[in-house]
C-alpha cells in the first residue's frame, strides 16, 4: 500500500447510524482505496439527538482525494475548512461548461462569497446556474442553458442535505423494505390512505401519475372518486390513459374489451381511434365536456372538478388527443413546475411516466409506485429515486380498496 | 404429392364450428400431409342443435393414416366402421405395455365386445386398465400398474368427448380470453363468486389449492371467511401455507414479517421453525387446536369446521408439520380421489401445486388459477389444462373482495 | 331464435383451412348470433391450390347483417354482388368524417367506379383518403387530415388480403407457436439469421428497433458487427440507447455501471449527462464522430457506415442528444416512410418503441420481437401486430450468438 | 426515554466497516430502542488488517438486553465476559426443546466447559445437538431429533463467524450488486467460468442444480459438455429434468416440442410418459444406459462419466422415473451430505430446487443462481441465502457460452 500523505478533515451531522450514513461514508472511502481516522464521534442518545463525526480522510494524490470527497459528498459530508464554489460560463446554448456540477435530487446549498445559499429547484441531473448579481442559485436542465450563463463546476463549496430515515417508529416503516408482491396488502392500503390524508390535511399537493392499465382494469372509476374527494392536485399521464377512459365513456370498451363482460367486442379495436376523432372534432377534452359529448369517466371528472392534468406525447400514440403535448421537452416543463412543490406523488401502472416523473422529483417528496410488474418498481430505485415506496399489486383492486379506505 | 390411396371414413358430432373442432380436425389432417373429402356436413342452426360431419381421410400408408387418425382422435372423431380396443398385459409392476394408450383429460369411452364402456377416472397421462370379467375400464397411473393387468394399446376402439364451448352467451365468457393483468377486475371477482355459488348450490365439491402467498399477503383471513361460509370442500396445499398460517397465529409474523407493520421483526426468521416445533410437540394440527395451542387462522378454521385438507411435502420443506404427506406419490393419491368428483377448483398463488392438481383434474372441472405472475397461469395451459380460467392479480386483494362479494 | 330473412351471399378464397380463415369466418358469424349456409366449398388439394367458399349469411336486420359482414371482412370475405366505396369530406383539419373506415395492417383495396384500387400505405388505424381526380387511395393518419379531403366511410366496396400461413413446412414454423422462454434457443438464433440473410439477399430493407438494454448488456458491440456486415438498413431508437452507447464510448460505463467489472463506479450516475453535454457541444453525433470526440460504439458505427437512424424523444429523456426528434408526431413521420418499404423488422428490448413501430408496420413485414420480459412480446400481439415472432431471451447473449451465426 | 441501567460489554472483530458489520450492529441496537457507548474502535488500515470494536450495550431490562444481544449475535458480536451454552433434552422424537437455538447458515461455535467447540454441519434452521461425553456439537434437522438428545437453548455461549466481503478488489465484484437482466453478460459468463475453474483446481466440489428449462431450451447438451470436462461433482434435480432429457434422447422432443423445429409434434404430449415407461421397464436410468436403451443426453453423460445425481420427487411428477426419491425428507438427506462439503453451487432455472438447496448450503459456499425470472433469484436472498450471485438471463444461451468459455 502506498503512503497516503494528503488529507482533508471533514465533518457530517445527522442520524448517522440508523440512516446508514456513517457506514456509507466509511465504505465510500474504503472502496476507493482511501483511508480515514476518526477524530471525534458523538453518538446521539435517543430519537431527538443527532450524531456528529469529524474524520481525517487520506488520499494518494490531490486527484485521488478529490474523487473520494466527491463520492462521500452525497452523504452530507462537508470539509471542515470551507471554500466557495467555482463558476464557469456556458460555452453555447444548450451546453454546460465541461466540468459542470451535476445535481442530485437532494436539497443543495452552495457557498457564495462565504455564505451558504439554497439552490432553487431540487432535481437530479441539472446544472446549478448562479446569478452573481442577486447571489441566487437555480437548478437548470441542459436544454434551458443560455450561452454565457454562469454554472457551478467541480465539487468545492457544495453541500447536500442527506435524506434521513427518522429513528422513531413510523406508520410508514415498510418504506425501506424490499419490493415484493408478498406483503400484507390491507395494511399497505391503510398506510397509503394515511399518506394521502396527511398531505391533503397539510395543504400540500399530491401528483397522481396514471397509466392506461387503470382504465383497462376498471379502476378509473375509483380514481375518479378519489379526485372528487379532493385528494388529487394534478394528474400526469399520456395519450393512452385519457383515450381509453374516453373510449369507455363513449363505447363501453377499453382497447376494444367490453368493460362489463371482459371480452373483445366486434370492431372494438377501432373504438379508441373513433373516440380520439370525436374529441378532435369537439376541439379538446374540456370542449367535449362542455358540449355534452363526454359525460362520464376520469377525464370528465377532472374537467368538472377543475383538477388540472398534463398529458405528454409518446412515440406510440394514435391521434393524439388535442390536449396532448407532443413535444416531450415542453411536456417535461409543464410537469416540472408541479414536481417542485409536490408533497406526495402516487404512480399507478406506468413505467414510462413513473421514471420520467421520478427524474424530476426531489428526494423529499413521498413517492409511491404501484405496479403489478416488479421490474417497474425496481427500475425507479435503480435510477436514483431511492425514496420510492414500491408496491407490487393489481392496480385495479388496489384503487377500489384505497377509495373505500379514504371513504370517498 | 404422392397418391394417397388408403382412406378411412370418420365422423364427428357436436358444436363443431364455434368450438373450433372442425378447424382443428381439418388442420390436423393437413399438417400431417393428409387430405380429406367432406362427405356430408350438417351445420346446426342456433344454440340447441349440434353439427355433424362425415369425411373421408386419405393417407399414404397404413402408418400414415394411423398417425392422422390418432391426431384427430382427441377432437372426438370416430371411424364410421368401428372396431374393439386392443389389450395387452403389463410386462412388470409399474410398467405399461410398450404401445399403451395414454389418456387425455377428456371423458373417454372404449369399445369392448361391440359395446361402448365408460372409462372410470378421467385424468391425463394414465393407462386404461380393463377387467375382462366385469367388462369395466379404469384410468390407472403408472405407479399403480401390476404385472399382468390388461391395458389398452394402440388407437382403435377409443372415443373421447371433446370439451365444447357452449354457443350461448354465458356469464363466464371471459373464460376463453387471453391471460392478462389488464382486465376489468371487479367483474371478474363477481364471476368467480358466481361460479362458487353455483357449484355450492348444486351440491358439487370445490377444491381450493393454496400457496403461502395467501398468508404473506394477509389473505388467509379472507379465505377462512369463505371456508366458514361452506364454499370450500377440501384444501390442498404444502407445508409452507400451513406453517406460515400457524406462524401468524402464534407469533403475528409470516416468514418473519410482522403482519401489522409489514416489516421484518428481530428473530422473526426463526418463527416458522418454532411454530412447526410447537405443532410437532402437540402431535398434529388437529391436536394443537384441541389443546388450545392453535386458536386462530386458516388451519384452525379448517379443523373447527371439519373441512378436510391434504398437505403434500416438497423438497424445500422445513420440518415438516406432522400432517404433511412426505411421499409425493402418496400425496397424489390422497388428492386424486377429490379431483375425480370435483365441480370446481380454485388455485391460489402456487405454481407447483396448481400444475400438480391440474394434471389430475378432468377437463370438465371449472378451473380458476389466480396468480400475480402471468407465467404461472400460462404454464397450466401449456401443460394441457386448457380449461383453466387464468386471472393475473394480487391474491391478497382478490380474496378480500371475493369474500365480500360472497357476503361471507 | 328470431327469423333471419335478410341475407347476403359472400365469397372467400385462399388457404382457408390451414390458415384458420374458414373457422374464423364461421365463428365470427355465429358469435354475432348470425347464421349461414354453405353454398359451395372447394377444398384445394396439396400446397399449391387454394380453397374457395361461397356462403349465404343471414341476419335479423340490415344493421345486424352489416355488423356481421364488417366483422368477417378482415378475413378476406367479399360480397358476391359488389358495390363502390362511399366517400365523405373531412369536417375539419385533423378530424375524420364520423363514420370513417379505419384501416387494418393488411393490404387493402377499394372499389372505385367499378374498379378495385390498391390503397397506398398499409398501416393500422388510418383513414383512406381518395383523390377522385386521379382515382388513387392513400392511408392517412388522423393528424394529417385536411378539411375537405374525401375519406372512405362505412364498409362497402372494401377488400383486405388476409395474411396467410403457407401450408408448406417452412423453416420459420415456430412463428405461430406461443411465446415462451422455454424453447430451443440455438435453433431460433439460426432461424433469425436466416430471415436476415434472406431479406438482405432480396435487396429488401431491415429495420432494427433498439432499446438501451442492448447497451447495458454489452450487446451493442455485437449489433455494431451486424451493422458493419450490412444487414441493418435503418436503426430506430430513443435518446437512451444512443446516450448510453456514447457513455460507454466516452466513459466505459452504461448508466454508471462499469462494462468490464459489472459494478457501479463512483460518480458514474453523472456519466450519461456528461456524454450528452459533449455531443451537444460538438453539434450532433455525426459532428462528434467527425471531430474525433466519438471514436467507437454502435452510434459511431452507424455514422461511419452511413447507416441512417431515427431517434424519437420520450418524456423520460435527459438532455436530449441533438439528433433526437422531440416532437413525437414528427418522429412517427420519420419512421413511417421506412416502415412502408420494410422487408423485416427486428425489435430488441424496448416495449415502447416496439409497440410504436408495430403500429406502423404492414402485417406482411416479418417482425421479430426479442425481450427478456414476456409481457413485452405479448402486448405487441394484443395490439394487432399478430405477425410478430416473439422470442423471450436475454438480448445480450442473443445478439452475440446472432452475429456469430451471421459470420459478422 | 427510560433509564437504561442494565448493560453488557461486547466485542466484535473483522472487516467491520466494508462488510457493513459495524453499521448492522449499531442499527440493530438502535432499532430495538437500545443504546450503546463505544469503548474502543480500532480501524484496520488497508486490506490485511481487521478492525476491532468494544462497546457497552444498554437495555431497559434483562429481557430487553437479551433481545438486543440475540439480534446482534448474527454479526459476530460476543460478550466480553463469556458463559457456557445451556442445554436441555428433546421432549420427544422429532421435537426440539421449546427454547432451542435455531442455527444460521454461518460457521458456528459453542462454549462448552470453557472451550469453544465447532458445530459440525453448517446449515440454517437446525438445532445444535451436544454429545456431553465426546464434547462435540452437531447441527440436526428437526426430523432427526431423538427424545432425550441434548440441545442448545437460549443465546449464551454461542458465536458465529460473520461472512465477510473481502476488502480487496476481486474479479467477482458484481456479487454484491442488485439483480437485473441489464448487466454486461459476456463478462458475467467469464466470471462464472473463473469460479468453476478455481473450485475445480482446488479439488473442491461443485453442485449443479438443474431444472427442466435447460432441456427445453436445448442447453442440456452444453451442460453435458461441462460434465464431461469434469466441472460437475454432482447434479441435483427432479423428475422433470431427467425425464425431458430422456424424452429428447428417445423421441427428439421436450414436453412434446421438437428440438429441431421448435414446434409441437402430433402425439408429442405423450412422449414424456412413454420415456418414463421405457426407463421403468429397463429398471433404472443406469440400466437403460447399460442395455443400450438410452444412448445420448445429459443423464446418459452423467452415467457414463460416473457423475452422481440426486433426483427428488415433487407433487407434480408423472411416473416417476425409478431413480427419483419420492420421499422428500429422504431426498433432503441425500442432498445434505453434498451440501456440507461443497465449494460452489450453480443453480439453473429451478426455483423449487434452488430454494431447497439454498436452505441446506453454508453461507460460505459460492452460490450462483441463473434464471430468466428475476423473482426466482430475489426469493433466494429473501430466504436467507444472502451469498447468492443472481444472474437474470436465458439459461439456454448462457450454458452454451459458458461451455465455450470453459473450452469444453
Amino acid at each position: 500500500m502506498l503512503e497516503q500523505h494528503l488529507h482533508e478533515d471533514v465533518t457530517a451531522r445527522g442520524h448517522l447510524i440508523d440512516s446508514n450514513i456513517l457506514s456509507n461514508i466509511m465504505n465510500g472511502i474504503v472502496e476507493l482505496d482511501g483511508t480515514f481516522e476518526v477524530l471525534s464521534l458523538d453518538i446521539g442518545r435517543g430519537n431527538e439527538n443527532p450524531s456528529t463525526i469529524t474524520m481525517r480522510v487520506f488520499g494518494r494524490s490531490r486527484e485521488h482525494l478529490s474523487e473520494i470527497l466527491r463520492t462521500i459528498h452525497e452523504f452530507g459530508v462537508v470539509p471542515v475548512h470551507l471554500e466557495d464554489v467555482c463558476l464557469q460560463p456556458a460555452p453555447a446554448d444548450g451546453v454546460f461548461p465541461e466540468d459542470f456540477y451535476s445535481t442530485t435530487n437532494l436539497e443543495t446549498y452552495i457557498r457564495l462569497a462565504g455564505q451558504w445559499r439554497h439552490v432553487e429547484g431540487t432535481e437530479m441531473d441539472l446544472g446549478v446556474r448562479v446569478d452573481e448579481v442577486t447571489q441566487t442559485a437555480t437548478g437548470v436542465p441542459i436544454s434551458d442553458v443560455r450561452k454565457g450563463d454562469m454554472f457551478v463546476v467541480g465539487q468545492t463549496g457544495l453541500r447536500v442535505v442527506t435524506q434521513e430515515r427518522a429513528r422513531e417508529k413510523t406508520e410508514f416503516e415498510f418504506m425501506n423494505s424490499t419490493v415484493s408482491s408478498e406483503k400484507p396488502k390491507a395494511q399497505i392500503v391503510k398506510q397509503i390512505a394515511s399518506i394521502l390524508r396527511e398531505v391533503h390535511g397539510d395543504g400540500r399537493k399530491t401528483i397522481v401519475v396514471a397509466g392506461p392499465a387503470i382504465v383497462h382494469t376498471g379502476a378509473s372509476a375509483h380514481l375518479a372518486r378519489i379526485v372528487r374527494a379532493g385528494y388529487v392536485s394534478v394528474l400526469f399521464g399520456g395519450n393512452a390513459v385519457a383515450t381509453h377512459d374516453i373510449e369507455v365513456a363513449l363505447y363501453g370498451t377499453s382497447l376494444g374489451i367490453d368493460m362489463q363482460s371482459g371480452v373483445a367486442v366486434p370492431g372494438g379495436n377501432e373504438h379508441h381511434l373513433r373516440a380520439i376523432n370525436r374529441i378532435r372534432a369537439a376541439g379538446s377534452i374540456g370542449d367535449a365536456v362542455d358540449r355534452g359529448v363526454l359525460t362520464s369517466g376520469l377525464m370528465y371528472t377532472l374537467v368538472k372538478t377543475g383538477t388540472p392534468y398534463v398529458l405528454a406525447g409518446s412515440i406510440r400514440d394514435d391521434g393524439p388527443l388535442p390536449d396532448v403535448i407532443t413535444d416531450v421537452i415542453e411536456a417535461q416543463q409543464a410537469m416540472r413546475a408541479w414536481c417542485r412543490e409536490a408533497g406526495a406523488c402516487i404512480m399507478l401502472s406506468t413505467m414510462l411516466h413513473s421514471i420520467a416523473v421520478g427524474n424530476m422529483l426531489p428526494a423529499s417528496v413521498t413517492t409511491v409506485c404501484v405496479d403489478i410488474n416488479p421490474a417497474a418498481v425496481t427500475k425507479l430505485g435503480d435510477r436514483g429515486s431511492m425514496q420510492t415506496i414500491g408496491i407490487v399489486t393489481d392496480v385495479g383492486l388496489f384503487l377500489q380498496l384505497l377509495a373505500d379506505e379514504l371513504g370517498c
